[in-house]
């Protein structure tokens, strides 16, 4: 039988342990106390099964439940229920590892670019890539047009939207993918390379489709989403029926009792992003290099029927660290330069320009 | 100008608390240092102002935050964003409230049958309802009809499916709702009652759409539907166009570093929630008994624009505890007892009865 392998950290003891684990099984399937289950078909093909059990380093132990196929319906919605639905309400409980069947990979399908497709995207073969962010919220499409060609010129390979900027009065979703399609080829024709422009999508379901083939009719590059902001069902439709490369932002995923790593590193994959938007240690959130080594390790390891993804390191990250961060994530990366630049004014273009040559440089000197 | 005011918990002292305030509201806005802000408009209309700061009894502060409107560009996905995206990447700052001035509140739509739908709905004018649950997730549509119409005849108001019934092999959606509503009808024909039946609807927001058109042809008395399983935006659509009564479940919402009366309380019911399912004090989960009054409270108190929705107290209550819970709730609650009317086995119709008699002769007591 095909089974959902997930493990939780139990904050319990040992004398406590076993009888803890055998209720999670039952509270994430059939939510019924195990004497009221009597039906043999539930026993052997619904309630979750426990696995190992070990102790943890923080006094808990992890432990594994393995949950019947048959449990998630094959539905990325399903999936969250059985995982983390009503144990997310118990406090002594966190989600550590899951770990998919192959039918259920295919039928969430990963990223559908990927790593390859986001080098054949930009051009770049095996260096990282860089990425910029336009901003602020607040600015209209000509403003971010400029500072979207500013960026292009530099040699910037991804310009990409703020996740704050939506579908607003001063700032419509159409006219700013437009300008920016529009600045981006401009510039392309001064350097003879083109950067990918990603528009932030964002709103309610039946907006987003829409916005989906606008921003393919108008030429973007690929799309930025936050897989906790629409839900990570509504990502994965998104996902699947993008046909552009999909970077997914970390917005709304940071509070939950869910391991970071494994929620950005393997159920956004699993999801379908190509990309991973987080914060890289040292700048303005509290993940540490661990996490990060692990979350970059997730999202590029091998796995049968699943492309890597690539991890894009950010939040309050300079120019100063490039080589640092070269030397973290190696190659298959794209880094990520955001509110610091614009600290340049003026100055800007060459700040972005000094941000693409010391990671080219780095890139080489890393090679060697 | 409109604002959308949020208090946060910030565990910071005395001396960090204004600068941190300020890269608070700096971050869930333009995501740029102070000094880059250089635009007027951007600064007077989009950047988020501290307003009040006081110390919290835990030694932190609770810091106001005034959100110009435009920032959410009225759309329910948007406004995640601004309330906790980046911030819920840092493990410095809690959500703790969230007040919508009224054309957001309109923008939103919040129940669209409230309390008052629901009673017209069940007939059930002045006492708490009564709910029981359909379980376990791996009976098929027959079962579950059966253990509806046992539910039925027993006088329970609201008959709803476990969170963990979805479209299975198994018991697919279409089969159950119909065999349930038909075993409903049955009862009503013995009884001369006619209980609520209420689906459990999941999955990507592609197929909800179907989903609850099927449910309203096949004569479902209302859906429930997990809003953090299927994404806010996505429930918020659900809530929008689903023409029945909508109960919220909390799957999923309980891991967030987002105050839980606040999240189930005041944002489900703006999102559009008529009745909220959520876990009474001394159950299965560790919510007290401040925090439920605090939800139920959230859930009823009048504001403009807004319909009341129903608290609906459950997870692992029993029938003996119903004398307590009418008391705690008062009337304008639905009850719900699920995995423990199970015990009983055979006796499980006595049971149920057991327990609306008790709902009722409670409810007359308090009256008197």
């Amino acid at each position: 039988m095909e089974v959902v392998r997930a493990v939780y950290s139990l904050a319990v003891d040992e004398a406590r342990v076993s009888e803890r684990a055998a209720a999670l099984a039952l509270e994430q399937t059939v939510e019924l106390p195990r004497s009221s289950v009597r039906d043999p078909f539930v026993e052997r093909e619904i309630v979750g099964r426990v696995g190992a059990v070990e102790p943890d380093s923080g006094g808990g132990f992890r432990v594994e439940i393995l949950y019947p196929l048959a449990t998630t319906a094959l539905d990325p919605a399903q999936l969250l229920t059985v995982l983390f639905g009503n144990a997310s309400l118990q406090d002594d409980v966190a989600l550590v590892e899951v770990d998919a069947p192959l039918s259920l990979v295919e039928a969430l399908g990963g990223p559908r670019f990927g790593i390859e497709g986001l080098r054949a995207a930009t051009g770049v073969e095996a260096r990282p890539l860089t990425c910029a962010a336009l901003k602020p919220m607040g600015a209209g499409p000509e403003d971010l047009a400029d500072l979207c060609r500013t960026f292009a010129r530099a040699g910037i390979d991804v310009v990409k939207d703020d996740h704050g900027l939506a579908d607003a009065p001063f700032c419509p979703f159409e006219a700013r993918v437009a300008a920016c399609v529009a600045a981006v080829e401009r510039a392309a024709s001064e350097t003879g390379r083109r950067a990918l422009y990603v528009p932030n999508v964002v709103g309610p379901p039946g907006v987003l489709g829409h916005r989906l083939e606008r921003a393919r009719e108008l030429g973007a590059g690929g799309i930025l989403a936050a897989p906790l902001v629409l839900g990570l069902p509504a990502f994965w439709e998104l996902a699947r029926d993008a046909g552009l490369p999909v970077f997914a932002h970390p917005a709304l995923a940071g509070a939950a009792r869910v391991a970071p790593s494994m929620l950005l590193g393997t159920l956004f994959r699993l999801y379908g992003a190509d990309a991973v938007v987080f914060p890289h240690a040292g700048g303005r959130f509290p993940f540490d290099g661990g996490v990060c080594r692990e979350l970059a390790d997730r999202l590029r390891r091998p796995r049968e029927g699943l492309r890597p993804a690539m991890p894009v390191p950010a939040g309050g990250m300079s120019v100063e660290r490039v080589e640092e961060m070269v030397g973290f994530y190696g190659a298959d990366a794209i880094l990520l330069v955001g509110g610091t630049l614009y600290e340049a004014g003026p100055e800007l273009e060459a700040r972005a320009r000094a941000f693409v040559e010391r990671v080219h440089r780095a890139a080489e000197e890393t090679a060697e």
